[in-house]
């Protein structure tokens, strides 16, 4: 459902992009745009105006505003993060250098707000969530920092830091677009708090999908945020959960350069699953969902347009990739 | 006459630092905010509304939102130049380290954002100046780091770098000062020109301070430009003017490690007075001062008014600091 927006989305970034003036430090900007992405947080505050007033293109501007605000993160986090690919291409501060990705995405998320300055359908309650999830996002980015340099985080802190890095953005969206297409406060208000809790589940989903893939789940390397020590709601549950030598046990996997990199994963796993990890992060993954769902019971639409969106919210959860 | 105006951007700047919640990621802010500065871009949003409704406080989110918007650039500008002092202390990034510095300058961007947002002076119009100067800002930024590694830049291209780097947040604080204390669009405009002319001559000023100081211009190192290869208008001048021979003798006095900084800042001097560059800049500089008064001219405000602004222009050019 969600294909017909992303079509109309990628065809307004090329536009952007195309109209951008000549200097230089607008390449990696064009580079960062053309290198595709899910468009997914765009693409629901399209659907959340189509839901409204049936006209998703009311809130082009915004949904492409937000698009671009991700990708401004995406730049920079890779920075911070070291990462050299994104979107199995080059990230922009290796393609280019740290001083241009920096002050690319500095640009990115001026235009962003440019954009929002020209758009018809600006207003100070716009303006108002908007930058208010701004702030956010760089809240949980920074505890995502913080985290990885902690010994045990609280699941509930966890929580919160993927919902302000991740999910406050996609609640953002949709809350947006609820709004441009003429919703209630009430109603912007579920669609919110819909976006943030599936967008939160989502984001545990991911966490396990990592090391517990679908059947079907090829093509994508298991195990990635193991090797990577990376803070996922099962690595934090052990953490907390596992004895003093256990945990000294995994991280000597992790580093034995002897083991190769399906036996490490293969062996944490023993780990988690000794601890019954698995569980708790399946537990609040159907917990998130779940409050989704009511969210979007509650909401003054037809049957059928809370159908679609449910149908997309299993698909989503469903994701192979 | 800017003083009674930078003690209110002061007394707003703490309460805006005190109310910042406890996360860390905020401490840099804090820190900043609370090494000082001139406040000179924020005073000049309440002269701007001042001078049309006596009532600067009406533009005191806008003066704040840049103020601080200016701190951003500075946290940003001082990873990518390296530069490991900022207003006689550690900048950020030594402070703490990069990936904070890339952080909580993007999170301060964001709260400028988010504080222009929920000012009640909000307009379409305004933030879209506003906007418009914060991209304007990043490709000055661009155009510096460029600039660098050229060998011959333009005098055009230099002046047309220092007005998107520096002179248009002085003219886009005027103009949204003016606007918010009621000045009519032509008026707005005027001032933004002037500010955008004085901010010129003032940036062209800064740069032939450096290396000829005024007589009691005590306390600030004479040459730090010329010592760093700094580009700055004398300095591109020569480079446009000299034979290869000279540009390579000093290119070789500043690397020598046997002279002293004082002998090296005398000698390149001399290099700089057979060029006549000086000539070249105090030209440039007097003309981007006449083109602002020429705008002050023709503002409709009393005499008065027009005479205050004049009084404070002077003084400006005038700073021994």
């Amino acid at each position: 459902m969600l294909v017909e927006y992303k079509k109309i989305i990628d065809k307004e970034l090329k536009k952007f992009s195309d109209e951008l003036p000549s200097l230089s430090i607008y390449e990696p900007l064009k580079y960062i745009i053309s290198n595709g992405g899910k468009r997914f947080r765009s693409s629901l505050a399209l659907m959340a105006a189509d839901l409204f007033s049936n006209k998703p293109y009311l809130a082009i501007n915004e949904a492409i505003a937000i698009e671009l605000f991700h990708n401004f993160t995406l730049i920079h986090d890779d920075i911070m993060d070291q990462a050299p690919i994104r979107r199995n291409l080059p990230a922009i501060h290796k393609k280019w250098d740290e001083n241009i990705a920096i002050l690319s995405g500095d640009l990115l998320h001026a235009l962003v707000n440019q954009l929002l300055s020209k758009s018809s359908s600006q207003s100070p309650t716009l303006h108002q969530i908007f930058q208010q999830t701004a702030v956010e996002v760089c809240e949980g980015q920074s505890l995502d920092m913080e985290f990885e340099k902690l010994e045990i985080i609280a699941k509930t802190d966890y929580i919160n830091m993927i919902q302000l890095k991740t999910a406050v953005l996609v609640a953002c969206s949709l809350k947006m677009g609820a709004l441009i297409g003429g919703a209630s406060e009430k109603d912007a208000q579920l669609l919110y708090d819909f976006g943030l809790n599936l967008g939160t589940s989502f984001q545990i989903h991911d966490d396990i999908l990592d090391v517990f893939p679908n059947e079907d789940n090829f093509g994508k390397q298991v195990g990635g945020d193991i090797i990577e020590k990376k803070k996922t709601i099962l690595y934090i549950d052990f953490l907390t959960k596992a004895s003093n030598e256990d945990k000294k046990l995994v991280n000597q996997i992790i580093d034995d350069k002897q083991l190769s990199r399906e036996q490490k994963v293969s062996k944490v796993k023993e780990f988690f699953l000794k601890y019954d990890v698995l569980k708790v992060a399946l537990d609040s993954k159907d917990e998130f969902y779940h409050k989704s769902m009511v969210s979007l019971g509650n909401l003054s639409l037809s049957e059928n347009k809370k159908k679609v969106v449910e149908d997309f919210s299993v698909q989503l959860m469903n994701r192979k990739y």
